[in-house]
C-alpha cells in the first residue's frame, strides 16, 4: 500500500478552501497536510468553519501563515484559493519549488498576459505577476483538455459560470451546429458564489425574496475565459453577452446559452439534434449527464456533487437553441473540478473522492 | 360623497382573489360587495386565507357560487380569477349584464380566436367559448393601452411575464432601436406564479434551493401574447424565444430581454441611449420607474406593490441589448394592474388604492 | 380641512426607519417633514433604500444630519430609530423643544435607570443617559397602557420579541391562570431582527438553510423588559428564561410561552380556558386576533401587517400551557407600533395609517 | 476479500428511501440489490428522484414492487421505509425470512403493544400488527443502546424529533441534574420532515417566509418514544411538553429542552456542569459534538452528514437549564442513523459510510 499524497490548501478560510476540506477529507489517496490562510492564521479550521470542527478533530488542523518553502518541505500538492493578483506569485513560488499548484484563482485561465491586463489589472498589479508561467498552465476543464491536464505541474481552475456556460454550448460551436456570433449567456447563480465575505447583497433580509442581474453588458471578468474557451470550440475568436444574476440561495448555478443554429431547416427537421450532440461528445463523461428528452436541468439535483446536468432545446418558431446547464458552483464550479483535475494531474484514477452523490432535497 | 362602487371577486381562492381582497380593502372609492369561488364556496375567506380571518372580519366574507344574475344584482364591477376556458363563458355572461369585468384569465388577451385555439384548445374547449366577445376586450396594460382602457366594458388583464417582458422592450421596438427579429426573453419567477395548488415542483424541501427552467422553446403560453404586442409595437409579426424559469422565492419577476440594435455604430457612440428611450417612453407614468445608469431591477424592491422597475444597457464588444424590468408578479403582474385598469374603466384616478410601497426586507 | 401633522425620521437608514416612511407614507393625518441619519447625510432616501426611490420622487427625501432644533422647527413629532445610549441625548433635546417624541431605541422602557444600567450600560455610556426623563416615558404598548399613551410626549417603543411575548401571556396573569414562576420563552425570529448591517449570521449561503439560537440564559436584553411588563401582570418581580432563535426569513417573530396552570384540575376539565382568557382580554383590540380553536399563529399571515395572531393551549398530559404570538417584527414588533402609539399620543384615530392586509404569500 | 452485503430499500420512492441511497453508494461494505416501492414500482429510482439518475446509472435502479421472498432470496439486510401500520406487517415477513431488519417507521419504536395502540392506532389498524416482535426490537439509538444492537436483527429507527431531543437531555436526566418533571421541548424541523408528498403547508410560496408550531400540546406522535426514551434514563415515567414547528429550510432539526436543575445552587455555582456532563457522556461518541463553551449548535453546520451538535446552558437568574441539539432530520434523524445501526448490527464499524463532512454552507 502506498502512502497518502501530501496536499495544502492556501486560503483555506474562504468557502472553495472548506470545500476542498469536505472533498478531501473523503479522497482515499490524498491527506490534507497543511491548511493557510493570512488572517485566520494561528486559528484552528473549525474555528473558522464550525461544520469542520467536530468528527474528532480530523479536519480541525491548525491555520499556518503561508510559506512556500514550508509547502514545498511537506506536501506535494497545493490548492491556491486566493484572490487574483494576490495568487499569481505564490503559484509560482509553488511551482518553481516542484509544487504540483492548482489554482482556484483567475491569474493563469487566460493564455494571454495582455488578456489579463485588460481584465484584472489594478493599482497593485498593473500586469501578470508571473508571465513566463502561462504557457505553463493548463485550463482545468478536463472535459475540454484532459490529455493536457495529465501530468500538469500547473492547472488553472476554470470560474464557476465558465464551467457551466462552457460545457453547455463548446460541443455545440465544436460541431458547427450554432453560429458562433451572437451568443447570449444568461446564467443564475446562488450567493455562496459571491464569497463568504458579507455584504448587502447577501445580506438575508434583503437577499432571500429577491433576483437580480449584476455587473451586466460585459462587466463579468468570467466573460474573458468563456470567450477564449468557446473561440478555441468555434476556431476563431468570438464575443458573447454573459449577465450574471444572483438568487435567493446557497449554492448551484443554472447557465442559459442562446445562440443561432447554423442550419434553421436542418434544426426544424430534427429539433433534437442539438441535444444529441451533447450526448456524443459526451459519452464517457463520468461527472456529465445530458438529460433524456423533457427532463432540464435543475441545480437542486446536482447540489453538493461534482456532476453536471446538460441538455439543449431547439425552438422552431423563434429559430434559437437554449442550451442549459446545471452544476454546483463549489464543487464542480471550483473546488471539486480543482479535485478533478489533481486526480489527472497525479495519474490517479479522475474520479476519486468524487463519488458523492448530490443532497437533495 | 358618492356611494362607493360595489365589486365582485371570482375565484376568490386563488392567489389573484386573495391578492384582489388585500388591494380592494384599502381603495376609498369601492367596496367589495361578494367574493365568490367553486370549490370554497359555503366557507369564509378567512378560512380559505387566514390572513384575511382577522381584522374585526373586515375581509371575512362568506364564499358564495358563482350567479351572473346574483353578480349583476349586487355589484357593478367584477374581477374573474378563474382559469382560461373556464373564464370565457362566465365573463360573457356578466358583460352580458352590463357588469364592468376585468377578466385575469388568457381568454381575452389574444385578439384572434384562432390563436387562442392553437395555444389553449383543450377537450372541454376546443374553440374560443366567446368569440364575439374578442372585439370588446382591450389588452389591459395601461402603459400601451391606456386611451382605449377608459370606459372598457371587458378588460383582458396581461399575463405576468408579459407585463414584464413587454414594458422592458416594447419602446425599443416602438422608437425601432432593437431589431425586431431574434428577441430572446429570459424570465425569472417566484413560485406564486405557479397559483395556490400544492405540487412536486413547488415543495419547499425540493423547490427551496433550486433554479429551473420550464416549459422551454416555446412551450409557455405567454409567447402568444408577447408576441402580440410586440408584433404591434414593431409594425409587423414577430416571434420570440420566451424562458421561464422557477425560483426559490414567492413574488417577483425579473425579465431580461435580449436584443439587437438597429445601428451598432449609434449604440456604440451612446450606449446609454436605450435607458434614456425607456425613460422618455415612460416619463409621467405613474407607476414606472427607469432606473438611472449604474442601477439595476431587484424584485425585492417592487414586492407587494404596483411599480416597475426597468433599465437597459448595451454591451458594444457583443452588440447587444439588455432590457430588464421586475414586477411583483401578483400585483402588477395580476391583480393590482387589475385595478390599475377598473380605475381607468370607471374614470377614477388611475392609482387610487394602489399607493402602497413596496415591503422591504 | 386641518393641515396634516408634520414628522420627522431620524435614523432614517436602518430598516425601522425605512418601515415609518413605508407606513407614513399611507397615512393620511401626518406627512415626513423630515428624514435625517448620521451616516447617509447628504445621501437621498432612495440612494439607501432603492425601493423608496420611485414613485415619482414623492419617498426620496434628502437625509439631513440631525440637528434638535431644525427638528423642533418644523415637526411636530419625531421617530427616533437610533441605537441604544445614542438615543437617549437625542430624545431629550427632542422633548426639552416640546416635539412629540416616538423613541424606538431600548433607552427608556426601562422605568428603572439601575435596570438599564445592569443591561446597556457601556464604555461610553456607563449610566443613563437622561434618567430624568424616564418617569415622563410610556411604554408604548397600546394593549397593556392605552389610557397613559393617549397625549404622551415620549413614547418608549417595546422591542420586538418583548410586543410578541408580553402581548401572549400577560393576560393569563393577569388572570391569575398561570404561575408566574418558571416562565420559559422560546421566541424565532426573521434576519431582519438583525438590523441592516451585514454580519456571518446573517450571509445568506450560511443563513440560508439553518436555524440556531443565540445570547441564550439571559444574555439578550430583551429579557428586562419582558421581566418589567410581566412583573407588572403578575403582581410582582419574575423572572424568565428567554431563547431568542434566527431563522432563514426576513420578517416575524413566532413567540412561544410555557408556563404552568396555577389551577391543573380546572385546566384539565376545560383546556381551552386560556384561549378563551386571551379572547377576552383583547375583545375589541384593534389588532390582536385571538384564534379559533384549532388554528395557530403563523408569522406569514401577518407580514407587513400590524396585527397580532395568539392563541393558547393546554396539555393535559405534562399540564403546561402554551401560549403563542405571531408578528412582523418590523411592523407590530416596531415601526407600526410606534405608528400605532403616535395615533393616541395625538389624538387620532388608532388605526389610521396601520389597515394594511398582510402581503400573504 | 469478502463479497458486499446485498441490502433492499423499501419504501424508496420517499426522502429517507433516497437518503439511504445517497449514503449506501459510498459505504464499501454493502451493495443496493434491490430497491422496492409500490406505487412507483416499475419505474427506475431516477425517474422519481432525477438526482440519482446520472452517474452512469448506478443508483437509477428499476422499483420492484415489494415481494418478502424476493428480499429474502437476494438480500441479508432490508430497510422499510414505510407508514406506520403498514411496515409492521412487512417488517415481520422480512424477520420471519431472516433478513436483518430496520425499520424507519415508528411501528417498533414503542416497547408496549398498548401504547403504540393510543398513539397510532387507526381504523385499518386497531391493534399493534406484530406484537409478538416487540420484544426483540431495538430502539435503534446507538449512544443510548449500543450494546443491543450488536447482532440485533431488527431495529426500530427512532423518528428526528426522539433523536435530537432525547440526545439532548438524556445524559442529565441518566446524572440526576435536572428534574424529570416538567420538561418543555421547543422543537424546529425543516419542511422535509413532512415527507415527500406536496401539501399546502410546504407550498413554497407560503411555507418559504413563514414559522408555525403544529401538532401542539401532545398532539405530535414522536412525544410517545421521548417519553419512553427519557423515563429510562429518569428511572420512573414521565411526560413532557413537546411542540414541532415547521421552519422555511429543507433539513434540520434544533430541538431546545427546558428542565429545572435538581440542585439550584451547585447549578449557579457551576453553570458549566450541565454541558460537561453531555461531554462526559459522550466522551468517544464517533457523532456526537459537545460544544466548547460560547459555541451554539446550528442546523446549517450539519446538513448531509450524521453528526449531532450539542450543548447545554445554565440561567442562574430564572434558575433554568436549557439543553440543545442540532441534526440533519434526514441523516443522524433517520437513514444515517439507519445505516450507523446496521452497521452495528453487522458487526462493522460503526462509522463505516457515514464520514461525509456536512454540506456547508
Amino acid at each position: 500500500m502506498s502512502a497518502r499524497v501530501p496536499v495544502a490548501i492556501i486560503g483555506a478560510s474562504g468557502y472553495t478552501g472548506a470545500e476542498l476540506a469536505r472533498l478531501l477529507a473523503l479522497h482515499p489517496d490524498v491527506e490534507i497536510a497543511q491548511v493557510m490562510a493570512r488572517r485566520a492564521a494561528g486559528q484552528r479550521l473549525g474555528d473558522v468553519f464550525p461544520h469542520l470542527a467536530g468528527a474528532g478533530g480530523r479536519l480541525d488542523l491548525p491555520i499556518e501563515a503561508f510559506d512556500a518553502d514550508a509547502v514545498a518541505a511537506r506536501s506535494k500538492v497545493a490548492f491556491a484559493c486566493l484572490p487574483h493578483g494576490e495568487a499569481a506569485p505564490i503559484v509560482a513560488a509553488l511551482v518553481e519549488r516542484g509544487v504540483t499548484t492548482l489554482d482556484l484563482s483567475a491569474d493563469f485561465r487566460l493564455h494571454d498576459a495582455a488578456a489579463w491586463a485588460s481584465w484584472y489589472a489594478s493599482a497593485d498589479h498593473p500586469a501578470h505577476p508571473a508571465p513566463g508561467l502561462l504557457p505553463r498552465a493548463v485550463y482545468g476543464l478536463p472535459e475540454r483538455h484532459r490529455a493536457a491536464l495529465r501530468g500538469a505541474s500547473l492547472v488553472a481552475v476554470p470560474g464557476c459560470y465558465p464551467t457551466a456556460s462552457i460545457l453547455a454550448i463548446a460541443p455545440l460551436l465544436d460541431a458547427r451546429l450554432v453560429a458562433a456570433d451572437g451568443l447570449v449567456i444568461d446564467a443564475k447563480s446562488g450567493a455562496s458564489g459571491a464569497g463568504r465575505s458579507p455584504g448587502q447583497a447577501t445580506h438575508l433580509p434583503e437577499a432571500a425574496e429577491g433576483v437580480r442581474a449584476y455587473k451586466v453588458a460585459g462587466a463579468h471578468r468570467h466573460t474573458a475565459e468563456i470567450e477564449q474557451e468557446l473561440g478555441l470550440a468555434a476556431g476563431a475568436p468570438l464575443t458573447v453577452l454573459f449577465t450574471p444574476h444572483l438568487l435567493p440561495m446557497s449554492r448551484g448555478i443554472l447557465s442559459c446559452v442562446y445562440a443561432a443554429p447554423r442550419d434553421a431547416d436542418a434544426a426544424a427537421a430534427d429539433p433534437d439534434r442539438f441535444r444529441r450532440a451533447l450526448a456524443d461528445a459526451y459519452a464517457g463523461e463520468p461527472f456529465v449527464d445530458v438529460l433524456p428528452p423533457g427532463r432540464l436541468p435543475d441545480t437542486a439535483h446536482v447540489r453538493g456533487s461534482n456532476r453536471v446536468q446538460l441538455t439543449a432545446v431547439y425552438d422552431p418558431r423563434s429559430r434559437r437553441v437554449l442550451a442549459m446547464s446545471a452544476i454546483d458552483n463549489l464543487v464542480k464550479g471550483a473546488s471539486g473540478q480543482a479535485v478533478q483535475c489533481m486526480n489527472l494531474a497525479l495519474g490517479l484514477r479522475e474520479t476519486t473522492g468524487l463519488e458523492q452523490v448530490a443532497l437533495f432535497p
